[in-house]
């Protein structure tokens, strides 16, 4: 049997000639006039499982879209790792702001265009292609793997947690290495650590009860959308901090190994500032950009209605405003304790006059990795040896539900490693895979399986 | 020839049923549909000044709904009085809230229930019936009389203003008579002595290129809808007073007389509470709910919009954020400099990070009578003689644009007489005319034109 690189080198061109196959089925998922598209999709993964040397591989119905399964066992006393990713895809449009077709998948200087090269097909196919180079090279399978590859991700993984607690017992792991997330650069391998998690609110302040003539009245009554702006001014202080009470109580600390992972990663906040496009970055004085946007929780304003809106002038004192407000959480502040203190700190901040309600929306916990458990370690070794550089522990502002569905459902570690490079257009036109970490990544994750083994 | 008074009772019951002929043409100016009416509404009224006893009655085309002029000229040594009015009405809708028609005239409890019984057919009305009144009964009339009706005034005075300046020499005239405002009680004439000015404004506040997505971003760029929240805060203190530089020096004092008029006035608070339905009146601190109606400039938002605004939740960091803002200024605020002033303040309230455009809508100047003019005494007797009390000072939150061209185009005073009771529903459904002031004021009018001709 062949060394798994020269495996890997001599069918890499094959692998990427597949790869754009999977990439030319557009797999959209929020499309229901795509739905045959998905289950064609479907089917080429669990073809592909097959063909990559899976034992089993089964297009499960849901609800909604399928789930793909695949099985390989090695031995009941191997351990077992659960590799989840999706075959969904986001819609292209709008589909002339893209240089090549989105469904047509095009290189230019070593990146692979197309609509899901990156969010996730391009990242499931790199597991495909490692398991098949580590099965048929002269390495053995250390682990039994399972790998749940889903359809409905990009429209909030509907069936996915119905999906994994029926078959708990069939899917049982020891760790789940889910290949969803980004790298900071091609040669600079990350493990994301630690999501943020979210407490989503809507603020109503009442006044007079039908818009008046503001003209005639005023002066005379309390102006809803005015108090609306104190009440979230009152919400920050002038270091940018929320004036929630116990806000900050239990953020975490960043770990020394944090903050050196941090200082390793090459960030250029001016570059952030022209991806943004804002005349300058800004947040809560005394933080790194990175470290607000991945340490440290945020309270934003999402969006505001009241009175006229239209083009011109109307002389209305509106009778209502409204606002939803979210808070970006980090570990280990509690969403419940969040939402408590805030909804009592927007009633202390109403000015007499009005009234005000707080609806509260979807909450989700932070996540953060216990990083001691030695699969950490094994994941560093193997992505060291994929990329020639040990990776970083990095953190992601956002929130992957799912993530914390694996790891109770499970019992299982949750491992974050993931290949977007910054600025690869996920959700947007133009997204783009970078083939050398495409081919890198593969390599990686094939060592990782033998690397796991030894962590579990 | 009979005495006024017992001219009046008279033929007070056929007055009524004549009003009531009025009110039941829609004379609905903003609905092209009701042109017709509108027309019928117009020959009515030239019609009924020609019936009246004016010499002679036009029906004027304008490039909107005609313009009805009459005129009656004693002498060419007489002072002459121009009364203005307008026979439009806004439209009834919606009609199931009227308990009976509104183009069907109805009396209950001794109110005229139709759309326009008050705004302003009822008091153009009075006029009509108290020039016939004073030609017809054994008082002279001292004063020749332009009357200026329009059809336009609930779709903005359209073409009054160019109507006014083409016919500035044949309508030339000592005094401006308006009867289109209100009064406090039954028994309380008013004559309204100070109009609000205005100045409107929009405020829009730029952050990020593009909507962001709050979880990867929240944190690390100044979000321009608290922004605008922290820019509309800080436009106010807590004392409830602009922040604007500047802002109160122009701001004229109440005189003894105002001041003593405001103490006359029955004016609950409490009542006026219940009729906006807010929890608390409140404003700007140490002026009562009438002194910051009238006497005190305010800072209002009008609207609101940024980001996400439909039911439900969306993680959306919004790349702008606008409000409108307008200022009800006071004697002698000078918009120009008010609006520079808020402006620059806007700008100095901005965080670094966001880019703020003010956007400046339609302006006016806040009006004030000089009432040392001796027709403000005049007026003030005939009123006494109709209503059985000198008529109070009062003052109308609002602007009325009109009073100020007919001022500088005639360099005339305009003396506003106005018969709306508190609640009698201008615009809204149920509108009502108080009789008994129909009565009075018919009286009044007729012993008015003799008060001015001593006063001008």
């Amino acid at each position: 049997m062949p060394d798994l690189t020269a495996y890997i080198d001599g069918q890499i061109s094959r692998f990427q000639k597949e790869l754009c196959d999977f990439l030319r089925i557009p797999s959209i998922s929020t499309n229901p006039s795509h739905a045959g598209e998905v289950r064609k999709c479907a089917e080429w993964v669990a073809s592909h499982l097959h063909a990559a040397g899976i034992e089993k591989s089964e297009v499960i119905e849901t609800d909604g879209h399928p789930i793909v399964l695949g099985e390989h066992r090695i031995s009941e006393d191997a351990p077992t790792v659960l590799v989840y990713g999706h075959y969904d895809v986001q819609p292209s449009e709008p589909d002339d702001l893209w240089t090549s077709p989105p469904f047509e998948p095009t290189v230019r200087d070593g990146r692979l265009f197309a609509r899901g090269s990156v969010d996730d097909k391009g990242q499931v196919h790199m597991h495909l292609k490692a398991i098949e180079a580590r099965l048929a090279s002269n390495v053995d399978m250390p682990v039994n793997l399972k790998l749940v590859i889903e359809g409905e991700e990009e429209v909030g993984s509907k069936h996915l947690g119905a999906f994994l607690d029926k078959n708990a017992e069939r899917l049982a792991c020891d760790a789940v290495l889910i290949s969803d997330t980004g790298m900071f650069s091609p040669d600079l391998p990350c493990i994301t650590t630690g999501l943020r998690g979210i407490v989503y609110t809507e603020i109503n302040v009442y006044g007079p009860a039908s818009d008046l003539h503001s003209g005639s009245y005023g002066g005379a009554v309390v102006n809803p959308a005015n108090a609306l702006a104190t009440i979230l001014d009152g919400l920050k202080d002038d270091r940018g901090q929320a004036t929630v009470p116990g806000y900050y109580d239990s953020v975490r600390p960043m770990t020394e190994r944090e903050r050196a992972d941090l200082i390793r990663l090459p960030m250029d906040e001016e570059t952030l500032r022209e991806t943004v496009g804002a005349v300058a970055l800004g947040g809560e004085e005394g933080f790194s950009a990175l470290e607000r946007m991945w340490y440290r929780p945020t309270l934003d304003v999402n969006g505001l209605l009241s009175g006229f809106t239209d083009e011109g002038s109307k002389t209305v004192l509106p009778s209502q405003a409204m606002a939803k407000v979210s808070m970006r959480l980090v570990p280990d502040q509690d969403p419940d304790q969040v939402v408590e203190a805030f909804e009592k700190r927007v009633h202390e901040l109403a000015p007499e006059g009005v009234t005000v309600e707080v609806k509260r929306f979807h909450g989700g916990a932070p996540w953060v990795a216990d990083t001691t458990h030695p699969i950490f370690d094994a994941a560093s070794k193997a992505l060291e040896r994929g990329f020639g550089a040990p990776p970083a522990f990095i953190r992601e502002g956002g929130s992957i539900p799912i993530v914390q569905v694996f790891e109770v459902v499970f019992d299982a570690p949750a491992l974050l490693i993931g290949f977007a490079l910054p600025g690869s257009n996920m959700h947007a036109p133009n997204e783009w895979l970078d083939l050398s970490v495409y081919r890198k990544g593969i390599e990686a994750l094939a060592n990782l399986y033998g690397g796991l083994a030894a962590g579990l």
